[in-house]
């Protein structure tokens, strides 16, 4: 009975840039990291996948592209066909998107030294990056993230993936971009929603890892709900580096149980779901924060004035804290979310709570009945905070 | 123009375990391990997903395996539902397999902490790793592999994968698992196509990367044919030894263009394409040996002593050398293996051939007028030698 062992370790690096109007015809930088990032004199292929909704937005995007990289073509050529593709959820709903990716990779020789980019927001992003990492066993993917969300939370990360029969991310993987690109410009043309949307990654990550952080977005609550641009380019550019020296920093490909960047999200993927994606991401999330101070409070580990800031900041940013499918059917809805929750991460179940402000602490159960008694408060904040 | 760096290692151990009677009553092997494993007190899921072939050889298995694990129920669930699937390439030709198994694991719950163990040989064991690595971001998964290729090759590496539209492996991605069991048990049931065939795998390796072990080879050839276990057991040992230390000390995720294990195999792969994968991948490979060792005495880097030691090992052993494929069409078949090969690995076009007996060298370029006229030699050969 004996064994032979096998032990390695891949080192995976990737830079995070950010920059305004990517593809100026005077912006360097594109350009410059794929031919820095040359192996060979062979030229290397570059298929872009975009979000629907960003090519409307920008109606010049796919002329600049091509012009942009008319003078790298001795380099780099850029695949004609660039591949268009609805934005949102259901980007990764419908298995169809994920073939036509592939297709298009097969039938333009994407090889595993060619280059798949995206540009659009957290779901499109997604989609690319689990459609690259299965062709050819991985082919190098660059992410161009176009949202709030996408910009200082997922789209820096390692994690793509896809629905499948209706649950959420169920199909995926864990693979670093090559590269990515933050241009502020995108930003610009985002609506209400989508531009608040993504804060709430910040406020989630300053409560669990950073006072100092959090009290920063206090402070400029007002200003980032009035859409200015620097204190929005500040908290991407922190947020985001909180996110990756959290990544590199602990279990990168999630190997354990614990997932503490998923403060609040218990119960901000199952409201997701069951309002049929009507409400965003981030959105949920500060739901599923705003619910989970509150239990952290009814725990006695949170005072109610701390409780209070947190609360009062997001509904300063602009945030509704409170969602009818919260309480409906006494809320077995929401409480699924929490069995699916550990499903998901496998092992046992494990949430993050606030110890205080800028600290997070895990536990392993949650009471249902605490968790119904924080929810009645929140429909009580919100109607009191609502004019 | 400011960016943030990422950069982290990832960690990744698991042990190849040499045993017999796998399921035998006696046999802690198994159990052990998964004991070992446990990383908190909850209960884990174990799913099977079964080679039909290896059933049907094998009537007792799937009542070995529940009467196995039964002494082990307080800290592993084996899934009542073994799921039996096709081996043989038929396994990744076919999309709704992997979909079959994904729906197991989400039927079942099997979350990022259980297991989803496969028996077969290597496709079969492709398949499910390709199933698993993408199911929940990548569920922990098993492999016991039951042919000699799948011993001392393929089941002991990193990589898994399906075919998309008949182009071989075009989905998968570079997941290793979490233990690989090695059963001689099931060598015994093998025909002897099977039990050859992965032998081819072993001459690979010992001729680009070690004398010695070609030099053992080529001494236990008749034995090998003969079915000797014992000479098999070496063998696959010393082979799956090669594997693993290849995969950690070069590229394991191959981020590079070379790939020296596929010595042979750009002819390989083709010929098991255009023959409709009649040939077996490790007679195919015995074939793509002797044809680029051949090229290499063309080129002056082998001896024609050398060369016939070479083939007349592989003929010892029992394979054929020759495949009327080789030469149809002007062999414009055969030569087309040569693009889609460097377009699979990307970057430019990396060959391994033979400076010597048991040393590879690249190349980045075949001629085709060169193997072409190999072919030829081939062809005599397999006729001289034919009785």
């Amino acid at each position: 009975m004996n064994h032979l062992h096998q032990a390695f370790s891949v080192r995976f690096t990737y830079n995070v840039f950010f920059t305004e109007q990517l593809f100026g015809h005077t912006n360097p930088l594109f350009g410059d990291f794929l031919k820095q990032q040359a192996t060979d004199e062979t030229r290397k292929k570059l298929l872009f996948v975009i979000d629907s909704g960003v090519v409307t937005a920008q109606p010049t995007l796919l002329a600049d592209i091509k012009h942009y990289f008319a003078q790298d073509a001795d380099f780099i050529e850029v695949i004609d066909d660039l591949v268009i593709i609805p934005g949102g959820e259901d980007a990764k709903n419908e298995p169809a998107f994920v073939e036509k990716i592939v297709d298009a990779v097969d039938r333009h020789g994407i090889d595993r030294h060619s280059y798949v980019a995206a540009i659009g927001g957290g779901s499109l992003l997604d989609l690319v990056g689990y459609a690259a990492a299965i062709s050819h066993r991985g082919i190098r993917h660059i992410r161009i993230p176009t949202t709030v969300l996408s910009q200082n939370d997922s789209g820096v990360g390692v994690k793509n993936g896809v629905n499948y029969r209706g649950k959420k991310n169920f199909l995926g993987t864990f693979v670093p971009p090559v590269a990515v690109f933050n241009d502020s410009t995108f930003l610009t043309t985002l609506d209400d929603r989508d531009w608040r949307s993504g804060i709430s990654e910040a406020v989630k990550v300053a409560l669990i890892k950073d006072t100092q952080f959090f009290e920063e977005i206090e402070a400029n609550a007002q200003a980032l709900a009035a859409r200015d641009a620097a204190a929005m380019q500040t908290l991407i550019h922190r947020c985001a580096q909180m996110h990756l020296d959290h990544i590199a920093s602990g279990d990168p490909f999630e190997m354990g149980s614990s997932r503490p960047l998923d403060f609040g999200h218990w119960s901000a993927h199952k409201l997701e779901q069951l309002t049929n994606f009507e409400i965003r991401h981030g959105e949920a999330v500060a739901i599923g924060i705003a619910l989970d101070t509150l239990y952290s409070q009814q725990l006695g580990w949170l005072t109610e004035a701390e409780t209070n800031r947190v609360l009062t900041t997001l509904r300063t940013l602009g945030f509704s804290l409170y969602h009818p499918m919260l309480d409906a059917n006494k809320s077995a809805g929401i409480l699924k979310g929490l069995s699916e929750f550990r499903e998901h991460l496998g092992g046992k179940l494990t949430i993050m709570l606030l110890k205080r402000i800028g600290l997070g602490v895990e536990v392993h159960e949650m009471d249902t009945e605490l968790i119904r008694q924080a929810i009645a408060t929140l429909r009580k904040y919100e109607l009191s905070t609502t004019v």
